[in-house]
């Protein structure tokens, strides 16, 4: 939930000047989105995402970003569309930040996934994969494995306020992941934070993915454990295997697994759900005064990393191989 | 900026189901209003705007709030029109909150108001009290003089932590307004909140009203006492009588003021300043942890009350009585 910056009329009447989408008619901050502040926006051409991309967003990051939303787009990925302004540029300037307008996707994303949606996420994860193999851009991800120590060491200090024993108890994974994390994997662009906020449905059908900034260039099979863990867990902390096996096989249905990634599936998910603790803990240890942001809780994957610890193989996340 | 409560798909459609709107395409949490929770929801039937009624708004006054939008619809006047379930009904429940559906109106609120903006509004002010005047039902206004004595007991403990002397001034002023308070003035329906967020146009054109939410009976002349403190003074304090001017001729121009409603304006701009510093520092002294609306500031309605308290005659807010 994000609206970080005001607007002036003027500010946005000289930025859509160069676009051909007609007259603003209306204009809303979104409460929804954490990175970046969002805006509704209607014109004469219809309804609009408006993004302003704040400070946790690198700049040089966004050609990557809106470049290959414009690729999926024309691959049929459902998806943001870039709108291109008169000059053919997909990124402008508002209020001192970069800007870019992309079409308004309708949709639901499921605050109660069941089965269905799983395997509809694990499906559109593969066609994701399949759709971008011929992205020519690559952009490296920041937040695998070489980047959690130093996530670790900004929230070392701090680490037991939120549980007695964290601090040690991640220092330990991540030596162990730093020694176990697999080389080689099928890799291209994968999405990186495929959580149920960015996935629409309408009724039963995947009707389309958002938020793409934590895209990148890394192993598709780490793409489907960042899922397992944000989408295969029940509010009590269990894995849902049933929830696992939809996934994972409708995945396949799309893009096979090699024996590597199956293999490697569990290191994997031990790996992501230690990036979303980290950058949880980072988050909750550093909410600013006068936040408008609820950080979301780092316990969550503190549970989910232990379960991983104590799977031996594919087979249980549902895997059928 | 607010949206407080979560609902989820199967809540919405059970609630919807009540309506002939059609099928329901996305839904979004918006980052505006205070009180309320507001959803932007587009259907098959087009956008409209859900609001989930929080605990700050009394359920009782609901249907005076409801009728009254319907009633101000009817007359032609430009503001958020209820949209009724298939029994008629404008309110509904949902997520164990009372809930409305109204629908959505085009238009920006000016960031930064100009004396043109202030001509609409005095204008569209007047013209909703005319279109108010047979609204048969009737709300008291609990934040008139009678109800700042309470919210002053509520602060007054801890009032000078946000300016040293405040809690002996805002007494004094009490003590000054309930001796002093008009009585017998011209009533009606009044907005009692009409603040450039809840004005919105389309380039000049003053194109709707919304949020209602503190509409009650009261004097004509106190709302726009409210209006002057909200939309004529400048970002350094100054009161622009050019705005003044602007304001109080296009209300006249639809709705005379009554010699006594001239003689009262002072009065009833102290009166405003009071109310809104008192409702603001209350709110400024209970953000609760983990708030996620940013309190408005209370001494900006010490400086306000403080240029009030030096004036004379309506004159100095541009009425050419």
């Amino acid at each position: 939930m994000a609206v970080y910056t005001e607007i002036t009329d003027e500010e946005l009447a000289a930025f859509l000047a160069r676009y051909d989408i007609g007259r603003v008619l209306s204009f809303k901050g979104i409460a929804e989105g954490v990175e970046n502040s969002n805006f509704l926006l209607h014109t004469d051409a219809g309804f609009f995402i408006l993004t302003l991309y704040e400070k946790r967003v690198n700049e040089a990051d966004l050609p990557f970003f809106l470049g290959l939303l414009e690729h999926l787009s024309v691959k049929g990925l459902s998806c943001p569309q870039p709108v291109k302004a008169r000059d053919g540029a997909l990124l402008g300037r508002l209020a001192d930040r970069p800007a870019a307008v992309v079409t308004f996707l309708d949709g639901l994303w499921p605050r109660r996934p069941e089965v269905k949606h799983c395997a509809g996420v694990g499906e559109a994860l593969a066609r994701l994969h399949r759709a971008g193999a011929d992205f020519p851009m690559r952009r490296a991800n920041a937040l695998s494995v070489a980047g959690w120590a130093p996530l670790f060491r900004a929230a070392e200090a701090r680490a037991d306020e939120v549980l007695p024993g964290l601090a040690v108890a991640i220092a330990e994974e991540l030596s162990h992941l730093e020694r176990a994390w697999p080389q080689g994997l099928p890799e291209g662009v994968i999405h990186a934070d495929l959580f149920p906020d960015n996935v629409f449905f309408l009724g039963d059908r995947l009707s389309g993915l958002i938020d793409f900034y934590f895209a990148c260039t890394d192993a598709f099979a780490y793409d489907l454990a960042i899922c397992l863990n944000a989408w295969c867990f029940e509010p009590d902390g269990a894995f849902n295997i049933t929830k696992g096996m939809a996934m994972t096989a409708a995945y396949e249905r799309v893009h096979r697994l090699t024996p590597a990634e199956v293999a490697a599936l569990p290191t994997l998910a031990r790996g992501a759900a230690l990036r979303f603790l980290l950058t949880r803990l980072v988050d909750w240890l550093n909410v600013p005064a006068g936040a408008m942001v609820r950080p979301k809780d780092p316990l969550e994957y503190v549970r989910k990393l232990r379960f991983h610890q104590k799977v031996a193989n594919a087979r249980e996340y549902g895997l059928l191989a």
